[in-house]
């Protein structure tokens, strides 16, 4: 039997990213794109996005061959129920001149995908937000947390950096002077470090500045504290610790302890070697210590694969994982 | 040397009360109105509101003999950087006939006055949001907390609502079932408590239901949190306990180990007897073992009595308090 073709797609909220691969373990191209989100960016917007990246990875691919897809996608269900998303990625798809039936995934599904072929395991998740999620069979089971930064999110990006602002907070409350953290906090936010002589006025203006954006950009903060916590300092090392404890915690609400499931690892707190992930690494082999942790890898290359791995003439899906997906760093 | 006359005004969110005393204890009047914050109600509403408190308060009295007045604000800063503020404040005022100056406090140091005539104290407010704030010779000094929703009011009644929010998604995380607080906050912003067959659908419903509405409103949660506390519920008990915690926390960051200053507390969640002002005595008892604990009273009355303690003819400003103010009752 010969090779079928199959395309993969990971569309996220600042860069799409295409790939076409053989169910023998070829990498025939690959495309890039800015952000395909039809929530975030709209319809039209995603569509033209999903086009670019698809067309570059089908150069030299005849796309009426490709026989199955897969796409990868934040909130994949409200896409599925928004008439208007489906009907862009439907454009998009046969724009390009692909025939081939698709599949849309969450985007957690493929980042466990990305790190692991077992069919079942965790995924933990921290970017901008925070989620957790049970995998069984290849298919999203049950989810922790991703309640957005209002009501959790905790140990993401958003929840580093508004507790990052917190402790610069107390610490004027107390009249002590922020620690290295806060006058990098400060700066940040006021462009300056320097503390009024009634400390309620920077206090004051330290809210105003954070309450004028969008709550969700405190989570630009984020790497301000984890480059303090590279840098050992004492608040940023405690805060990463929480946040570890935290996505721990969501971890747990989903998995029995002593599970031998693998545990991937994705986003970006997470698969750099951040101060968070050690943290985590080592709170979750305290509480996991048979399960291999792995690290999210390539998200197109992981789509590529779902839409590969139950084709005909797939016989060892695990050993094309190895071939297609860079297999995700076991970490340590 | 005859008495004096003067006017004391509470401008709150939801009501504006004003009182006419005169320097010898002797109460002539009292006027209430709606809310009356130009910063919320706009200029000439929160004059038309303060009008009407003052014009009932000052029903048999001649305006034109009026000496001097407080008026308690919760942003008085604002105000007074705020022309068009200021100005419907001045409108008002002249408008019932008054002619003598006027002083704006905040409300923190009116609620402190309504519980205590110490120049020096501790004021630990919760409604809504939650701030302290030492108080020196009856002047706000050092203020912790007050941050707002995003950052701070830590143990504030938006605090309750969330954290009664969160502990419902974490069990519906767990798949296990919400006990009797998670029953009532399910009701409360679905409509229903039943579970999903997938509980992430009724995790998401309950996302959606929150984040539809302003953050704030998660306030309208606590009393279902103090009403299961009162109960006994395990879930709303911890919470209680958690924000006595975070409540004498704050206090901390301005109030020494070991003061024995009072600490008067106010605000809707503090003033009356429910179990966090219960949990929150506690707390504060260990902390401050030699303090009096008072409760904030009669604002208006406080402001009367600020205004006409320093005016000649007053030789005994705290047996004034003890005519004019409801002492606060003592704490146990």
């Amino acid at each position: 039997m010969s090779a079928s073709v199959v395309v993969g797609l990971d569309v996220g909220g600042t860069s799409t990213r295409a790939t076409v691969v053989t169910t023998t373990g070829e990498r025939l191209g690959t495309g890039r794109a800015g952000g395909g989100n039809p929530t975030s960016h709209g319809a039209d917007r995603a569509a033209a996005e999903l086009r670019t990246a698809l067309h570059a990875a089908l150069a030299g691919t005849d796309p009426a061959g490709v026989t199955a897809g897969v796409i990868g996608l934040a909130g994949a269900g409200r896409l599925l129920a928004d008439p208007a998303g489906r009907d862009a990625f439907d454009r998009a798809w046969h724009d390009v001149g692909l025939h081939c039936p698709y599949t849309v995934h969450s985007d957690a599904l493929i980042a466990y995908a990305s790190g692991s072929p077992d069919p079942d395991g965790t995924v933990l998740i921290a970017g901008t937000g925070a989620i957790a999620a049970r995998v069984r069979g290849l298919r999203l089971d049950r989810v922790a947390d991703g309640h957005g930064w209002l009501l959790g999110d905790a140990g993401s990006g958003f929840w580093l950096g508004r507790e990052a602002v917190r402790r610069v907070l107390a610490d004027l409350d107390r009249a002590h002077r922020p620690g290295p953290l806060g006058v990098r906090v400060l700066t940040e936010l006021l462009g300056h470090a320097e503390i009024a002589p009634r400390p309620r006025d920077t206090v004051d203006a330290l809210v105003q500045a954070v309450t004028r954006r969008p709550p969700v950009e405190l989570a630009r903060l984020a790497p301000l504290v984890v480059d303090a916590a590279r840098r050992d300092e004492p608040t940023a090392v405690a805060l990463v610790g929480e946040a570890a404890g935290h996505l721990a915690e969501s971890a747990s609400r989903i998995r029995p302890p002593g599970a031998t499931e693998p545990l991937v690892l994705g986003g970006g707190l997470l698969t750099g070697d951040t101060p968070l992930a050690s943290a985590l690494q080592a709170e979750l082999r305290r509480r996991w210590p048979e399960a291999p942790l792995r690290r999210a890898g390539d998200g197109a290359a992981a789509a590529a694969w779902l839409a590969a791995r139950d084709l005909p003439g797939v016989t060892d899906p695990e050993a094309l994982h190895g071939l297609l997906v860079d297999p995700g760093l076991p970490l340590l």
